[in-house]
């Protein structure tokens, strides 16, 4: 059901061959209220698409009354014919919903620099077919509508407490911050504040802190979310889980952790099945945490394989031929930690993103 | 004759079977004066191996007399162990060329972790045989038993107005800054002071600056051996050259070019010979450089394909088929430029790297 298994919403998803695989490629969104509420968090990359640009601006106010997302191609570096577009969309979104162009948010994804005459007529063709298609159980047809390279679709139900929270999530061509293409959308019939919706959101979103009630509900579904992303990651033969403790501080475990993550030399160690813990120290050593090189123990799945910055058990104790690789960086410095995934780099994965724009 | 070519040195390159391939593995360079001195950068990282401790240390004080390098196994992450691995080596072969210890760097490069007994036996045999095998001809071999990966040897000579320089360098598993694994190994008769030398490899190593004098002369000898280790990349089948131009400040471009370097959706996109500029944009996006994303131009090959953040020329009219791959990116901010050299991701970057343990 995903972004409809709350009461209030409705969805749709409706191919306009913005795909030229013909597979549905625009997805509306609605809440249909009593309540309006809104939050959002955007990519931190400053070349931002036009529309978050937008959306940035719509969801300001804490009222969202619809979302329209494309895939197929991405209106990001389209210039003011692009910006453009993404205003009309949401214009005739709120025409034919009755509600006002501001309170709707938009999403596109795809190859980057697609906002031509015939992409805009495609998305504004699909504004009016998804409008009228919209459906109490069209969340499938929605998360579907949105998937680019993904291989399934990925959706998140969680009911407890007297509350349902549903959500949808496209794949990240690179689930390290910055340049992500990740999509997510998640609705709920809880009754919230603006304030209280934003505080949830970027609490749920933070894996390193330590939310309750509605906000662990919420950070549940995000990261059933994010671990369908990560197994369905391009191209990759390993989930592997980062875990940093003993950091001095948040910021070091997360800076310490996303440092191993996008080492290519370390992610294809793993795809080799390759315990090659000198490579997560080498990666460890390029960063500005508080540690001592020679005071780092490292674990994989379960083996300590360095003590003291120095070598412990085998390599041939580690096993790495599992999908799921656990690897515990411990910095003896601090009680702060941080979970950061990733995946491995593979032959797959250079194919996806060589022989697939995006 | 690479590290021979200047008057006063001697090397030679022996095989102790710290390969397993049997090939040469441990190289030694000599001074035989009349001037002693030497300079030397080292990594960034912060996770220093024991023969870069030592090294700083060692030439502190301006002085070198002789360098003692191995491949077929990195002495790093091996604990106060692999330190007096490395003492002993530089004792060994102070004592066999009546120098002190102190005067002697030592370089390692192989798997890391490699530090054990039979390390130790070995590079110390390496160390006698190398000593007696020296001849002012040895520069080539000493260039042979440095290499790793590397398919050839890599060695520059220059000479000119009166001056030789001579230099020699194994390959680089990532080119990007922090976690490589280069060794350069340059040599000179011209007379310098220990500052001068300073000075001199700190500005030539510098891609920014506009050196005059020696330091353009040794420019152009790190130039040589760094497009050498760029053409015979880990799996690599384009050689990108990054040139960021009207920046803000110079470490403005750098980070750019650093950024762009390092996102692999781009270098994936090079290896299927796609001119992906948004993904240029979205590199350059992570950055903290001053740019306005629609501001921008990108050329790719000679072909504007972004203009003011918007598509510009068609994908098509750029051809990426060549090695040789140019990438422009005009931030129109300042008068500040950096070059960055690297290479695509490719599918054969992912074996070695995967398939290799280094």
């Amino acid at each position: 059901m995903s972004v409809t298994a709350a009461q209030g919403f409705e969805a749709s998803g409706v191919a306009v061959a913005l795909k030229s695989t013909g597979r549905p490629d625009v997805a509306v969104v609605v809440n249909r209220g009593p309540l309006k509420v809104g939050a959002a968090v955007f990519t931190s990359n400053r070349a931002k698409a036009n529309p978050i640009l937008w959306s940035q601006q719509a969801v300001a106010d804490g009222v969202v009354e619809a979302i329209v997302l494309n895939s197929g191609g991405a209106n990001c570096f389209t210039g003011s014919f692009g910006f453009q577009t993404t205003h009309q969309t949401a214009e005739r979104a709120g025409e034919l919903l009755g509600v006002s162009a501001g309170d709707v948010l938009v999403c596109s994804t795809g190859l980057i620099g697609s906002g031509d005459e015939v992409f805009r007529a495609k998305v504004l063709e699909g504004v009016e077919r998804g409008v009228a298609a919209l459906a109490p159980d069209g969340g499938d047809d929605a998360a579907a509508a949105i998937m680019t390279t993904d291989t399934v679709p990925k959706t998140a139900v969680h009911v407890g407490d007297g509350r349902t929270i549903g959500g949808m999530a496209k794949r990240a061509g690179m689930l390290a911050p910055g340049p992500a293409t990740m999509l997510v959308v998640i609705t709920t019939a809880a009754v919230l504040a603006a304030a209280q919706a934003d505080a949830a959101l970027r609490g749920a979103t933070r894996v390193t802190l330590d939310p309750a009630g509605f906000t662990a509900a919420l950070r549940e579904v995000c990261s059933d979310l994010a671990r369908q992303l990560q197994g369905d990651a391009e191209g990759a033969s390993h989930d592997i889980t980062i875990e940093v403790v003993h950091a001095a501080s948040e910021s070091d475990a997360v800076e310490v952790g996303r440092s191993v993550a996008r080492n290519n030399l370390f992610k294809a160690a793993v795809f080799g099945n390759d315990p090659n813990w000198g490579r997560v120290l080498a990666a460890i050593g390029t960063t500005d945490a508080q540690f001592d090189p020679y005071d780092v123990d490292v674990w994989m799945n379960g083996v300590r394989v360095c003590t003291a910055g120095g070598p412990d058990r085998p390599r041939d104790d580690v096993d790495l031929t599992p999908r799921a690789t656990h690897v515990v960086i411990d910095l003896r410095r601090g009680d702060a930690t941080a979970t950061i995934l990733t995946n491995d780099l593979t032959h797959d994965y250079v194919h996806e993103n060589s022989a697939y724009s995006s």
